[in-house]
């Protein structure tokens, strides 16, 4: 098969292997060491001198982590959207109680910093502000650059900047510390080509700073224990051990590659990707400016339906990509290029796409 | 390594392997099918003809997860302890705002459902009950037939009942309809001999009434989207897939063992490193009546800390035990005989105790 959906992604041989090794104690010098070297690496990747930790649970487990540790009932919270997983992000604030203030961008569009500024400045009361670095369901890449000047030049009266990089991290740039993100979520069976199951958050000192008021109930996701736990080689609760193989695995990977390497990479496949669905006669649903490097959306031809199409390219190629979301359902297909995935999987897919639109 | 611990527990090879299978999507009807087969061994292990739910997290989050769908802020909670573990179930409930009346049982001793049946008449608004089957910490096993009888002698006024069943499920006999248990909470890393990262939930009508009217945020937990989703073979949001393929494979050869000859070996196993224990002059911490079938602790020897033992017995003979929590950390080990474990793994382990503690 080749798998085209954005997460979970296909693993690489020495990632499979990984994770039939033996099971061992999670309150051990072994699985301290584990531990260290996977956060070691994320680290890295997330490029911050700050925190970041390994949560057993999803991306939106992740998102849920980063919320319920900063905010309490009540709240202001900006949510920025252009998309599902926007949406779900504020979804997930509005649960826990706080009183939050939508800005949406049009599906297929990134989100636009000055409006944000706007926004903020219409809403001074924000105290947290929520965006999607990597729009999933509409394969847009929000630049975040534009973003994170517009939030210094606020200084100290900024809200606490969250950022779901669920499908982004490890595939794309996000300088954490030099943008000046807070928390920073991303999800191990995206770009990090390992199982799913391990979500990592990434969190400044301003967080821990925001997160000493928040009086959101938390105990599982609770940022605190986590730390606790962290300092001594270990996590509150039992962790997804075997998966954590895999990512050991994974990491090892992406640090020979490299970031710079890995980003050109993934930015190759994006326009290999598009220039052979335009090719093919396909109007693509996001512009050449904010197209993600990570997942592409393209319309089916008008006369044709997506799950059919999608159907199809499963039976008689081995290729599985996503459909649209919502209304988009039967409009689009999304196509994921990230992670474990190279020009003759792009190829591959373009082919057995052609096969299938033209009979 | 012999490794012993509570959990997480040794893979048989057959799980190890199928760790490793290919990614799939998990919005397709291979994962439906996957999905399907772990549910319906698990409701058989569960013995119940209600809803039985794989949510992705440690079993702690399985717990949460239980709390926060039945409760609303200031509820009042009976949670019945006998060592850390209840103590947990205690402390996630008051993190979610419940009214907690805790009644505590000494460690190394069980909870006596008299006792639980006066203290419910004491306090008559308690609206949920917690208590756990097998206490972890200290090896005892809460015989709770006595407490379902308990509480079906109080007719519709009973609480609902909810039971962590993490170390005891799929080892132990625990017929979830039979008794009445409303939510059944349970995880993958223990008797069913699978890595760590998945949480089982078995939930009664019963729970699903009182659920409609929990007041207690939750997104990512939210049972009722858990059910809407299982209901076209998918989950909400991402889950664990590869540990999936593992448990898959643990259930199939726990279903060729069956349930009946599972609890035997069980018994067995917690009688014959019990005997050998004591013909190594050591003395247990729970008596013969409470032992739990999945755990055993042990005292060390008075002059002995048990973080020295356990040490030697990882570094000369490979064996990994756990040691007391608490104020018991250095006087007991504790040591697991639950899921992939033979006669032979408790002999190899009380030989090498044996060498310890005669050096």
């Amino acid at each position: 098969m080749n798998l085209r959906i954005p997460g979970p992604t296909p693993l690489p041989p020495q990632v499979q292997q990984a994770l039939g090794q033996d099971m061992i104690s999670h309150r051990g010098a072994e699985f301290a060491a584990l531990l260290d070297e996977v956060t070691r690496q994320l680290r890295r990747f997330l490029q911050t001198k700050g925190d970041v930790f390994v949560l057993t649970g999803s991306g939106t487990g992740g998102l849920e982590a980063a919320l319920v540790n900063v905010l309490s009932p009540g709240d202001c919270v900006l949510a920025v959207s252009c998309g599902v997983f926007g949406q779900r992000f504020a979804d997930i604030a509005r649960a826990f109680g706080a009183n939050v203030q939508q800005l949406d961008f049009p599906w297929g569009q990134a989100l636009n910093a000055d409006a944000v500024g706007q926004a903020l400045r219409r809403y001074p009361d924000t105290r947290v502000l929520l965006t999607t670095h990597n729009e999933t369901s509409t394969g847009v890449l929000n630049d975040l650059a534009p973003l994170a000047s517009v939030l210094r030049s606020l200084g100290t009266s900024r809200p606490l900047w969250l950022v779901d990089a669920v499908s982004s991290l490890g595939a794309v740039e996000l300088p954490m510390d030099k943008w000046g993100c807070d928390l920073v979520i991303s999800a191990s069976q995206k770009a990090w080509m390992a199982p799913p199951g391990l979500a990592f958050i990434g969190v400044s000192a301003r967080a821990w700073e925001f997160g000493a008021q928040a009086r959101c109930p938390r105990f599982y996701w609770d940022l605190d224990s986590v730390r606790r736990y962290a300092a001594k080689g270990q996590t509150p609760f039992t962790p997804a051990v075997s998966t954590l193989y895999a990512l050991r695995a994974s990491l090892a990977s992406m640090a020979e590659e490299g970031l710079p390497a890995i980003v050109v990479r993934h930015h190759r496949l994006a326009e290999h990707l598009r220039a052979g669905l335009k090719a093919l006669g396909l109007r693509l649903f996001a512009g050449e400016a904010v197209a993600s490097p990570t997942v592409t959306a393209t319309y089916v031809p008008h006369e044709m339906l997506a799950t059919v199409v999608q159907q199809r390219l499963v039976v008689e190629h081995g290729v599985v990509v996503a459909t649209g979301q919502g209304a988009l359902k039967e409009k689009l297909l999304r196509i994921a290029h990230m992670g474990y995935c190279s020009m003759e999987d792009v190829d591959h897919m373009l082919k057995a796409l052609r096969s299938v639109l033209q009979q």
